[in-house]
């Protein structure tokens, strides 16, 4: 323990991050704060399960003096032999690499160690918009490593400067401090260059590489891919960087981004694939669901909260609802949303895997191991989707006020007589023994009426309640219901029973309420800049694992043959609406109503 | 059942109370209200425990036809029989008395029935700035009878002119209508008149009675007497009103304010002489504190929200605080303080019904007798006050900003020795199965930095808490904490500790917020106009029993004789300050700590 106190107050003194330091920033200045740093939080992952760090290709491991309370100091292996290396060599002969945290490298002496960040698909979509932005937001907040170099590579032929010009477009400085950005934003396009090569070729990683070895300049060298490609030449270009391009000194890390596969099967030839190249812990498989502000703070609320301890049971949660909802279509885009469906696109991964994080048992830590050993007993505790719990839906055209909406259907990307759902609800259940028989219903689709991500926990009914009168016969419309709001407009709410003032003895439903935007003026960061600071500091614990992944895959795998083998019909709903009524028929077995289309949401 | 619903329609249709219709005073309109008017409240109190309703010297019985599901009518015993006369004088032939419902009398068939209001002490401060403007709120909102009269009372002369000025300079109108006002104060005006004459004559009460008579023209007379007088004249007052102005067909009730005695044996006295004269259920023992919005709430968020349910006990309360501050003195008028107190004042009555609504077992029902019930077993529960349990203090002068702030003892209705307290806090235990060990603190001074009602739980820390490195050494200084505000500023918040948004892992102590001026347009009734109306609809609920009282001055006597006998010394505080650090110490020998002097309140 004190070791790591050790650690972290070095950690502090070496970095300007102020994701640090908070506090700052908070309205009102009326509550306390506890100090509490990413990187301390980080430091407590276990150092035995972190060490496998690198491909099989890499020839060096990098190491970090942990031992005693002692200062770790990074050593570079490739500069000539200081007193630190020596020592290090010294302990490695007594002590087992499982004792060395690999992590804190970068925090602690930073100056000896570069990060290269290389965006493969740099001229894709995501990476303009998500990317690109989220690298520059955590450059602007001091998260990024003194020596770090971003490279743009993908087939098309740019120069370094048409990179940064694109790139410039899409970045925007932080509302709450615009100060410097100009400057700020010069600074960080002279780190960004590009390689133009195929995703394939050994040959043009290699070039990549000879760049990368370049800017690293003898320093240790720290690698990471972010693959923002189509899943067909994943594990081609996986297998290049990791064959060409991958740190000789250094760790080498891939974020790979769904889809991963369409089905068991694929996702399990996909990971073994992946696993030719990389080991377990060099895959980050990103579902930036996880980074978002409010699903990180689910286990917060949760863990910390004594009054949240006793209610989060079957005995007093009624059923938990994860709703997901878009305002648009595919529009235009749809060649590749067509071929996996709402199902995968947004419910095995997305909503599964906020239903595993709200419904896992204490971890033995916060550690990313010990937090995915609780996921993955969720997922598998969870009965295969049956067809009879799904309710899919497809949007159908629409005119209001004058304008036409399209169909899914009349979307040239998707085939005239396609029965891929863009909506879907299904109603899902734990068998263990905190939740039997808790419906979670999870509801998700393209072109409804509002744009929304929450989750909704409904509680029992008050048994014996003196106040049942006040309620009229359904005793469940009138249960407290705690709200999350993941997006847009971040918010707690719990809805609670209340007297009207006056002098009479009404209720109505009120809320207890922590609007984001009210109490927080620090505008909340974007899902991909925690998980891109996430990979570069080796945290995992957002990232999904591999059984995790199969886990996930076997509760949605049959019934998703099983809509395709029967050619399901999906219900059609307006392009606007609120979706399929279906969906009311499904909760209704269940005994639920969907929280987010009352009167009072 | 049936029998009720019919009612309650019948007195839905009789009435124009916009109590029973708030539901278009919320702001925003996005949530669900349940209808309930507080007469089907008020209708559910058994019958058979309501019968005794008038004096001794009270020669009829008033009745309601209740059988059945017939619609209930009044039936006035000296006009001459009419067709339900007789169906009601059959009917009692076979029934008894008990099985008659007199409350309903006046909200079915109001017409039939007047109510007098007698103010005895008209020219006192409470009569002036609570009672005829609670009156008037009632008369503005349509809650009084279609037959009401105000008369004033005390030794002065006045005339009626006179007493319509005086009383016309306290009105005011409800901000959220003023629509009409000005008329409506005339047509209240016009029904308040004044009688002089002492306290303790039969004679002057007897002139009384015979315009009371003269007002109420033949109709069934309810009589309602409102004893604004200092202590010492209650009983004649009360035997006055009764010898000589009890209702002759209808009920007769007297509101008594505090104090009730100063200690066991003088309430006990009060009682005995009281019971002489009318019998308990006339009596309505106001503690004003009972009629605040906050505290009647205080039940429905407890019995009506699952969420608390499992909470409201020692396995998850550590701590209950109940706080009264006010940021003012005695200010001249010390003389009848001096003589009580600080404890007795607030703590023995106010606090200490707080704290009995807080911590009783669930009711059978919210009929009075079933609540008052459970509060006397909590009071009966209580292990009588300590002196080592309590801290007392006493406001010194203070000099501040160049203004001079006096000491109590500057008062010059104030003795200059005086040892009185204007200030104490005390700890006390509640020992049954719900909450043995649990503090429950109490905090009550005059002349402090703000004027403050509230209710504070505490709740324990999380167990094994995952986040507890985020929270310092000190665990209780981050668990969650319900604040309930009852004045002023009425507010329900529950300090939650969330994830501050950003990067790292901060976290904060928020609060999940329900305040009621964003909330509720609606402005809140002054607790006056709630036990007004509950008195003269004979609900007893809000009113104290003498059960209750015995119980309550049983654990304060012990410890305020001992404060006298021994002389105590006070702890001087400035003016104007927080008041005494005893305070502190005593809170930290129960392992609390005030929740209303940290940083985030």
């Amino acid at each position: 323990m004190q070791q790591r106190v050790l650690v972290e107050m070095a950690t502090f003194s070496s970095t300007h991050c102020p994701s640090y330091s908070y506090s700052s920033s908070i309205k009102g200045g009326q509550n306390q704060h506890f100090a509490f740093s990413s990187s301390f939080l980080r430091l407590s992952v276990p150092a035995k399960a972190k060490f496998f760090l690198q491909s099989q290709t890499s020839s060096y491991q990098s190491a970090v003096l942990m031992q005693d309370g002692a200062v770790a100091t990074k050593v570079n292996p490739v500069e000539k032999e200081t007193p630190l290396k020596k020592l290090k060599n010294e302990l490695l002969s007594v002590t087992s690499s499982e004792e060395w945290d690999e992590k804190a490298c970068f925090d602690i002496n930073e100056n000896e160690s570069t990060v290269s960040i290389t965006v493969v698909g740099a001229s894709g979509d995501l990476a303009k918009k998500k990317i690109f932005p989220a690298l520059f937001a955590l450059y602007y907040e001091d998260c990024l490593p003194k020596h770090f170099t971003v490279y743009g590579y993908a087939r098309s032929k740019m120069t370094d400067a048409e990179l940064r010009n694109m790139v410039s477009k899409t970045l925007t400085c932080r509302i709450d401090k615009r100060e410097n950005c100009g400057e700020k934003m010069d600074q960080f396009l002279k780190r960004c260059f590009y390689h133009s090569g195929q995703y394939d070729s050994e040959e043009n990683f290699a070039q990549l590489d000879k760049k990368l070895k370049e800017h690293e300049g003898g320093r240790v060298s720290n690698r990471l891919f972010y693959l923002s490609i189509p899943p067909n030449i994943f594990i081609d270009a996986v297998k290049c960087a990791s064959l060409s391009a991958s740190s000789g000194n250094g760790w080498t890390r891939v974020i790979v981004e769904k889809p991963f596969g369409r089905d068991s099967e694929s996702s399990a030839a996909l990971t073994k694939a992946l696993k030719q190249y990389l080991a377990e812990d060099q895959i980050f498989r990103i579902d930036h669901y996880l980074g978002k502000e409010l699903v990180e703070n689910l286990s917060v609320l949760r863990f910390s909260n004594l009054i949240f301890e006793p209610l989060w049971s079957r005995q007093y949660i009624r059923n938990v609802q994860l709703i997901f909802s878009e305002d648009f279509g595919t529009e235009g885009r749809g060649g590749y949303f067509d071929h996996y469906g709402i199902i995968r696109d947004i419910m095995q991964n997305h909503l599964l895997q906020i239903l595993a994080l709200f419904a896992m048992e204490t971890p033995v830590s916060l550690d990313a191991e010990d937090i995915r050993n609780e996921k993955v007993k969720v997922l598998r505790s969870m009965r295969p989707l049956q067809l009879d719990d799904v309710v899919i839906g497809q949007y159908k055209s629409h005119t209001k006020g004058g304008i036409s909406y399209p169909a899914y259907t009349d979307d040239n990307t998707v085939p005239k007589d396609s029965l891929t759902p863009t909506f879907a609800a299904a109603a899902l259940f734990i068998d263990n023994a905190r939740w039997d028989g808790v419906p979670f219903l999870m509801k998700a689709g393209k072109a409804l009426h509002n744009k929304r991500a929450e989750i909704r926990v409904q509680f029992r009914h008050v048994p014996g309640n003196l106040y049942n009168r006040n309620f009229g016969t359904d005793l469940d419309r009138a249960t407290n219901e705690l709200v999350i709001r993941v997006q847009p407009d971040e918010a707690i709410y719990l809805k609670i029973n209340n007297k009207v003032p006056g002098l009479g003895m009404r209720l109505d439903r009120s809320n207890l309420n922590l609007h984001y935007a009210a109490r927080y003026s620090k505008e909340i960061p974007d899902a991909y800049e925690r998980l891109l600071l996430d990979a570069i500091e080796g945290e995992r614990r957002l990232f999904i694992r591999s059984d995790e992944l199969d886990a996930a895959w076997a509760l949605f795998t049959p019934v998703l043959k099983e809509l395709e083998e029967k050619k399901i019909i999906p219900e059609y709903y307006p392009y606007g609406s609120r979706g399929p009524v279906g969906a009311h028929y499904l909760a209704a077995r269940y005994n639920v109503r969907w929280g987010d289309l009352g009167v009072d949401q």
